[in-house]
């Protein structure tokens, strides 16, 4: 789930026009929302269930979205495809016949969207067919392209024919048409154009291919469950889900694929010695906390996050409490350094994740504690550490404050484990314009007024680099400084 | 979710045949799973948003069943009934005009169930209807008769027709052919006739009514929003979610109800001085941990619990470990007894609910992390307290082992928050039959070998009375003694 | 097919908007479609294949109407009832367990209407359910009444409740309140109540009955297949199709019934000594050809209505040719009678009775051959007698002269076989209202000028009843004295 | 409709095993239909509604197919295809946005099949795309084969993938491999490989065009609405239909096409001075009788195949009547030329078409009179001709006799106006295999025997040539000469 999506999930809002749907295909008219998606795929030399290995592992990254799902198979020199509206493993119980989707390798993807375009041509994963119908080229994209106007733009002058109004088309036809050179130079070639974030999976009839952009902005690990079998998916859960043992996370630049004479898996870099800038956002709030990624543990980022701000700003109270599900573990960590007690006080319900029908703007009001309810009795007349992963556009915040003065709380410090978010990200996160982002328009100090805490804390962007142990991650939410130039569309935001 | 319901959940036992289902209306030719539900109804003499209000209370709710919802609406003299395969929000959804479901009274049910018999006409409410095919009655029942055979048999006789398995029916059916009597009445012989548990709420076409059995073995609650509108609902959280006010609970053998010429609820006690014996397993595992049952918070018994767990079998480790997410407030009230670190290491992937499709033996085998993952680098080579609310079967307890066996965990000590589960429930609870309740078949010392852990133990019925602070609750599922005398069916089990 | 419908199957007409509507029950709120369908009833004591036999009866009787079609049968004590938009066939496709359909007894239905209200609570057999949601009384009804309105507000008064807009359940609700007299004495007094055309089959759950209107204007014979089967049914033609012989026509004011302890069926008369007055048109239109109603050959009457109209109105020409497909008899009349040659050069296109979807005006205009095609050689320079069975609105005939004229026929004398129709019915067909009937708006002389023929002659009303042999039937359209009262509602015409 | 198809309309018939399905590619695993279908092709360099023109010229040859109907249409350079299921006015229903369907060009089948295989992909038009899933041709034919299993297997060694089961889509593979000659030396090509029978519209992006074959087996007309507006189709009744004037008929091996620079139909001879041996059973039955093919009038001919078996086969008889709907003109030349009265007393239930379902065996052999029903008192006692347009497997005609006999008839005289069936036809129309033909089986002798009418008489070969006036037809199905070579699977029969 995004910060948009989470935003977009406060009770209140779903009622107001929605006049901060992104587009960063401006110029154009196709409407592409930007992707916070999951991706996997695998190839084997084995006979395999490729049905329930991509089943299980799409279903370890159903959080990374939950609009759609789909796969593509390849089976017996055929590429077959299905993708529809829904959950993982309702999506799979839409196949009537597992056994024709146990071939020798699976591509899959579980999306994401913001708003609207909810038509099945932008499902992943995408394919190319031939004049005779048939599916030669299929792949499936976590990511945000810079220059995917541009590229399109020419393309089209060239007769190619878009059909998804998603950047990753591009991806797709820019492949398709530099296929006669050989498969690994035309991902070369595609790579050298297209600009931006991209972990990308894919196949053609008899070989499967994956590759990540060159700062590895959104993750992409690879896996093995025997020797002749590989898997790639976006975090390491997905290897924990079918058995598969973890190799390393796929460099940026590089390209991993299959031949048809040989056996394994081949690497080829597109560019050497490209440093690694992965989004920090994955640790502090996408990610699963199970999930290791490039060697660090998500749960331990998160766990010292809330340490590390107890260190940066001290507060005395009564109890902790984290915002579910993604404020728990910090304020486990607030806790073990503090000594304040750690009280789970704050219950979420779990049927999330569907939105409201409210007729009446009397209703609208009336509803505050639907989605996290309190234990009044355990914070009543206590001084109250909240902590949650960010503040966005501050609604939530401003809210749950409410619900916390209303049990009678005494005082209430807010604490954010991640630095104010003052930009959007335009590199595979769906986050609102900049003059929605509340810490782009108030100063900390407005903000704590405008929340009606008692103090208001982010973790500085110098802390999470230390507890990242690396300033080279990509911070562009928190920096406005991005680790690829922002296409010419950019500007308008 | 019901204990069966978790049960099941396990993620191998899908692919065994399931011959636990249990039917107490053995004789009969019907097949009445038993249910846990969730309830609620309002009524207002005001104009009021009925469409959202019972959106949000049957929302909260939602953890009470997630099979099926519907609700009963009276409007203008007219009561229409809508019901769904579904969850709470998806149903209403399906209402295409909500300002037809405005009306004075509303009732609503979320049903869980068990198996097979997902038919429609097993979906409540449930209703009545006059020559004319007007809705004339109309009630939600959460419960379990155990005389419903026998009294299903009586009214066959006189030639009334049923269409439903569920012996919710009877009830219906009773207070119909009563009707002539008056409402009242016609409830209190109702009442009088029917055994075992049972919380309803029902409307005619002008009165709204709500009762709960002779015990109050399933909770029911009253609130009021002014003083023109009342609400029942299975739990407080209901009154939360709708920004009502807790007023009390119903009282055992207590008909609430409104009349037609006078304003206000009425309240009628067909049996005086009734002791209520609420189900002990609301507490443990049922309700949501920020409800407030009988005036007992279920949070703080959940904590307390894991204090008593401590007291009554203290052990060294290095941490202690909640299964999530019923187990967790036991580990902390554990932590906080025993001085040993709380860590939030075992991960629930949030989206199940939904079953696999899983067409080889061979990955049946091969999945085993897919609902619950550890972070393995938290737990190897500790010594591990791993506390959940009950063992049912005994699989998932198992199989958890399993997992942190094979992290390198050192010592595994498991603590259940519930006293052995000796017998099935038969009064609104799904479990498996004794034969299958690994408790029944296993003395405490078997069962540690059984599942290989370090040590073993069961929170005892003495603590667990101590800890609700009354003797009166009913215990049936730990100690066999029940508080209403089973039906000559139930002998079978 | 209604005069109405074949009115509005006139090419253009579809795209204009319709303002001729017509509603008997005014006053009220309700739309009700007058009605000319097709009825049919069977009950045997025998086990027998009713499900086939109501298909082929049914299908005899699809020209009476093509909306939409359905049956109740009788079997075991209980009443199974099914009803769907479309032909018989296609509706008896729709029946997944034939054998569930096989009962002692069936009543099936087929139905035509004008407009709009395709909503199956309109579509017969009507039923009445019991308490317990059980059928307990279902009928079919062919024919109009004109005191609904009026015995409606009535029935709605003592709170009945009605959901069709059809007068056909003013009927079954009578004979519903009146059940507890006893079957026969119930419809004794609906008959007695009821006023207009009305041909009725109906079932309780163990008894059969059929009955007509005091003037019997709607035909209903009565057939057996072996002593202990019986069948009624709107024309002979469904008797042929299921191998059942005529016994005689139901009389005006007869009661025929089954009864629990006898055998056979019951006649009572509740009006001796009614006077037969069916409606003249349906010899001249609305049944088959092959139909003998009140021992009367519609095929002879027609081919006599040409022969007559010979006689009535000479006129020298070299062919004869009829209008498909009924007015193609009266042509081979005239042709025998005055020795002009007939000839078939008029093609009608099989597949008609869907409309068209005509975009544009343009192409509104150019159509003029898609229902009707001359062989234009076979006419060029000829001087034709062209013979339709009725001139209704006069744009049919008016676009024919034009076909006719634009292939170069010499003369055009057009001869009706039918009377001019000067006022609307309200007994069971459908027409327009007076002021688009253009007999009751033109001249003869008038509108042998409008339409541009030679010579333009009407069957004359004497000649009419010469025919039919009998002063007796309804001609109320060609005289405006009808057997039956208006209602007052109908003033308004 | 077909023989065949006419013969499986017999009642009886549907609830035998039908072990007649015949199948041309035998060698191959596909299912290949033979049908008889209708097409229609229409190029305008106007603004036109070509969404109504189709629907009417469709909608009048729908007498040639009612199983699926179908659209190509060439709107702003691209090509959009609908084909459904069902009658050409329900398909154009399924039409939401006419105004996309009104380009430059449109091309339309309506289509007959035997059995089974009612998959859309075999519904035509059929089309090829390139590898942006853009339509790039369509095609639609009426014909058949008799090399297409030969061509497809070498189509499929090149990598062509077929997905259809007819062999229309080895005409559409072999102009799409051919294209880059251009249009009409692709067309050519293909006419040079392909064997059989064709009558061919179709399409690229921005032409039109038609070709026939070098037998011109099946009918195609050409007609003009306007200069620059012209149309090609089966019957001329679909120029009638839409206003176009007959220009002339498509020559055998002729292509008419449009050009992309130059205004106006171009035609070429890719074989010249071709015979037209057009289908002599065009004449006698599948055609509209109110078209013209080839310059000669359906309706006259079937007039003069009455006349001229009176010629040849004189009898006493008081009446002649003809089997609907082929059969009366026969009867009326029969009449003329006899003296004999013509009478209409016959009478066919128009709502044929849709399949029984019977499931009592006793049932089946009580229907006898559900499509042809007698009006006995016109036929009783009398010396009757009756005349039909042709004899194949011989039950309809038995059955018929049965009717007449049971009706009283004192003496049968059975007329075929057309030459004894005695060979199937693979050139487009579906017969049943020489084992099921009767007139392949028995003289006429045994015939009249079996039968059991007092005489029997087909019209004879040579008579049929006189009345078409010419011997140049194919009459393969009385002769067994054919003018195409059969393909080596037509051994088999």
């Amino acid at each position: 789930m995004s910060i948009h999506q989470k935003y977009k999930e406060d009770y209140l809002d779903q009622f107001k026009d929605r006049p901060y749907e992104r587009n960063v295909m401006k110029k154009g008219s196709s409407d592409s929302p930007e992707e916070e998606c999951g991706i996997f795929g695998l190839y084997s030399e084995n006979e395999i269930d490729t049905f329930s290995l991509s089943q299980f592992g799409l279903f370890a990254l159903q959080h990374r979205g939950q609009e759609a799902c789909g796969i593509s198979v390849m089976k017996d020199g055929k590429i077959v495809n299905l993708k529809e509206e829904g959950l993982v493993l309702d999506f799979f119980k839409t196949i009537r016949e597992p056994s024709n989707f146990m071939g020798n390798s699976v591509i899959g993807h579980t999306r994401y969207t913001t708003a609207g375009d909810k038509k099945k041509y932008n499902f992943q994963p995408f394919y190319a067919k031939n004049e005779y119908d048939q599916i030669i080229l299929s792949i499936a994209h976590n990511g945000n392209l810079t220059n995917a106007q541009e590229l399109k733009t020419e393309l089209e002058a060239e007769g190619v024919v878009f059909r998804a109004t998603s950047d990753s088309e591009v991806i797709l036809r820019l492949i398709q048409k530099h296929l006669d050179l050989g498969l690994r130079a035309a991902i070369k070639t595609t790579m050298e154009k297209i600009e931006g974030a991209y972990s990308v999976v894919g196949m053609t009839r008899n070989k499967f291919f994956a590759f990540r952009d060159f700062n590895g902005i959104r993750p992409l690990v690879l896996g093995a469950i025997d020797e002749k079998t590989f898997v790639c998916a976006s975090e390491s859960v997905a290897l924990d889900a079918i058995g598969a043992q973890y190799v390393r996370d796929i460099l940026p630049g590089e390209i991993v694929y299959t031949s048809e004479n040989e056996s394994g898996l081949k690497s080829f870099m597109v560019k050497e010695n490209c440093i690694n800038k992965i989004c920090s956002f994955e640790y502090i709030y996408f990610a699963r906390p199970d999930s290791i990624l490039e060697n660090i543990n998500v749960h331990e980022i998160r766990e010292k996050s809330g340490e590390k701000i107890w260190e940066q700003a001290p507060v005395e109270a009564d109890i902790v409490i984290g915002v579910p599900d993604s404020g728990v573990p910090a304020a486990i960590g607030f806790s073990k350094a503090s000594g304040i007690p750690f009280r789970p006080v704050l219950i979420k319900n779990r049927y999330i994740g569907r939105s409201f029908i409210v007729p009446t703007q009397e209703m609208r009001e009336r509803i505050v504690n639907l989605k996290l309810n309190p234990i009044v009795s355990e914070i009543k007349g206590k001084r109250v550490v909240i902590i949650d992963d960010s503040v966005v556009r501050g609604t939530t915040a401003k809210r749950l404050v409410k619900i916390l003065r209303d049990c009678g709380v005494k005082e209430i410090h807010f604490r954010s484990v991640s630095p104010p978010i003052i930009a959007p990200c335009y590199l595979g996160i769906d986050t609102p314009s900049k003059d929605e982002l509340i810490s782009a328009n108030m100063t900390v100090d407005e903000l704590k007024d405008y929340l009606g805490v008692d103090s208001l804390e982010f973790l500085s962007v110098e802390n999470l680099k230390g507890i990242l142990g690396s300033p080279n991650h990509c911070f562009g939410c928190f920096t406005e400084i991005y680790p690829v130039k922002r296409g010419e569309e950019s500007v308008l935001f």
